[in-house]
Formats: structure tokens, sequence, C-alpha cells
């Protein structure tokens, strides 16, 4: 059953790299996973993004909508670009490290790479789901940060602190990437 | 094994009463669960807290200093008081939602407590160990948000904008402990 989601879950990677899905920072390392690995694969993974979000709360889902997305550094532009526009409720902005969602064929398995995980950095990693077909382990850093820029229309940061918040964001997406690339050296080292 | 691991706990969590340390947001709950409950106990807890942080970056551990911390709303006054001070790196406003670290006596019971966890809008809960003296599941609601009010010397926010940030981190905090309202109700009415 394990091997079977394996399959389909390379089907789906395979796809989603034909139509642009995959963010190209981490399509190397599901390569890696797929074509080495033979205890885990992966099923959603995305490699860090700074995002702009007009939303109540940066957590919440329903009511918000992400203005602008990007894998790689932003410039001050861009974001200023955003802030002139109308804010239903309030404009964060988000810098998100890396997400990988694996699955393992076993609990020792997922143990092992909670270990090697955590030393990478991914310290809020865990075991998300007990299914018979595998083990659903989310590994994530905590190399999370938001902050409030516009509450409705009332811009909170003149530009000059705005470039602060923007360089400042684009070092912690940086970070969430070295990261991974730790993470993507260890599990090649690793046996799984 | 799992039985003498809940006592120690239960004498952990006594003496932390008793010098002070528990936030009282929380006893109520951790009492009921080792009343009331069978199959999990917990090893740590925080209801929910504002603090301010001195730290390149909100998630560092080691170079940051919590020079406030709080379990309830702050007033704009605290956090003025605290800009008003020298900063080595950087000062967060950090709200943090609720956090809880349970050790479950077996695979089911974690991932039924994590179903309950879940639905409580604990969404970032997980196993983080396992052992074979208990199941440790972290319980953790993604009601996390921080901003950052100053680099170096620089304040990035004048009063009435951080007057708007202080109000929305209270809402923050307070959303939080309302889902640990929801999780002691769902916990005590499940079978755990």
């Amino acid at each position: 059953m394990w091997i079977r989601w394996r399959e389909e879950a390379w089907q789906t990677f395979v796809r989603d790299i034909e139509i642009g899905y995959v963010d190209r920072d981490i399509v190397r390392f599901i390569m890696d996973i797929f074509e080495k690995c033979r205890n885990i694969f992966t099923i959603s993974s995305c490699s860090g993004r700074i995002t702009l979000v007009d939303a109540p709360y940066p957590w919440v889902r329903k009511e918000s909508t992400v203005v602008f997305k990007k894998h790689e550094a932003v410039s001050l532009d861009e974001v200023l670009n955003v802030l002139k526009q109308r804010c239903a409720y309030r404009l964060w902005i988000i810098a998100s490290g890396p997400i990988m969602h694996f699955v393992a064929n076993s609990l020792d398995v997922a143990q092992r790479l909670l270990n090697i995980a955590r030393s990478c950095g991914f310290k809020h990693s865990g075991i998300i789901s007990l299914r018979r077909d595998g083990i659903v382990v989310e590994v994530i850093s905590g190399t999370w940060t938001s902050t409030l820029l516009k509450e409705g229309d009332t811009v909170l940061l003149e530009s000059d602190k705005l470039a602060i918040v923007v360089k400042l964001f684009n070092d912690i997406l940086l970070e969430g990437k070295s990261r991974l690339k730790a993470l993507h050296e260890a599990i090649l080292k690793s046996s799984l």
C-alpha cells in the first residue's frame, strides 16, 4: 500500500513540474528523495516564500487573500506596489520557512527522519498522521515571521522603515533555504 | 513505566504551582487532566502569552533576551516603557498561542488526542517523540504572530500605529485562550 501511494505521489510530482506548480528551489531535493531513498517519499513541499496577505490574522485561510507570493527575495518596490492597493482587512508580510510532508514506511523510519530534521533546524517537526499505508511526517522550520503592514487603509510604516522590514524578511527567507540545503544533504547521507 | 512518568510529572506540576511557575490560566485544565484522564498527562504547558524579545530573529533562543512577558493582555504603556530601553539586536513583540506537551499511553490514544486538538484549532499538533514509556504529543495552535518594533535603536512605529499593534496582539492572545478553553472542554468530554 505504501508503494502504491509512493507511485501516485511521484505521478503528481511529475505533473506539477509540467504545469509549473513546483517551486524550483526544491525540485532537485524531491527528485533525489524519489531516486535514492527507499523508505520515505514526499507528498507536498515548499522551499519557503514571502507572501503579502490580506487577512484579519496571518493564520486565517478562509477570509484571506494572498495578494503577492514569491519563493525568492522581494524588492521594496514590489511591496510598495501592493501597499497602494486597497485592503479589506489587514495587510501582512509573511516570511515562511520550508515545509515538507514525508511519508515513511515505518515508525522507526519516521523517528529517524524526525531526528535528522531537528538536527538541521526543523525544530517543529512531528508525526501528523498514522495510516496503514504510511506515517506522515511534517518537517517544518521555525523560521516563520510576520509583520503587520496595514490596518484597513492605514499604512503602519514609513518607506525607510519598510525597507528595513523587507531586507530582514529576505534574510529570514534565505535562512530557511539554507536549512533546507542542510536537510537535503543530511537525508542523502542517511540510509533513509 | 508510563505510570511512573505520570507520577513524576504530577510531582513537578505540584512543585511548580507552589513556586508560582505555572500560569494561572492553565492550572485548572492540567488538574482536570491528572484527575480525570486515564490515558494522557501533561509535562509542560503554556496558556499563551505576549513577550517583548530582544533578538536577531524571533525564533532565536541563544542570543535572545525576553525583556517582558505576560500571560494576559498588555497595555500600550507597558510596551512604550520597554521601547525606551536600549536594544542589542531587534525588539520583537510576539503573541504566542497555547502550547501543551502530552504523554499518551498508546499510539491510538495519541492519534485520538491529535484529532481532538485539530478540531479545536490546534492545527500544528503532532507526535514529537515515540518512547517506550509514552508517546509525546505536542499540541499547538497556529495563533502565533510577531511584529518588529525596533531595529537597533530605530523605533519603527509611531505611538498611534503602535497602539493598533498592541490592540491586535491582545486580540490574538485572547483567540488562543479561547481555543484552549475549547480544548479543555473537548478533552473532558472525551474518554481519554
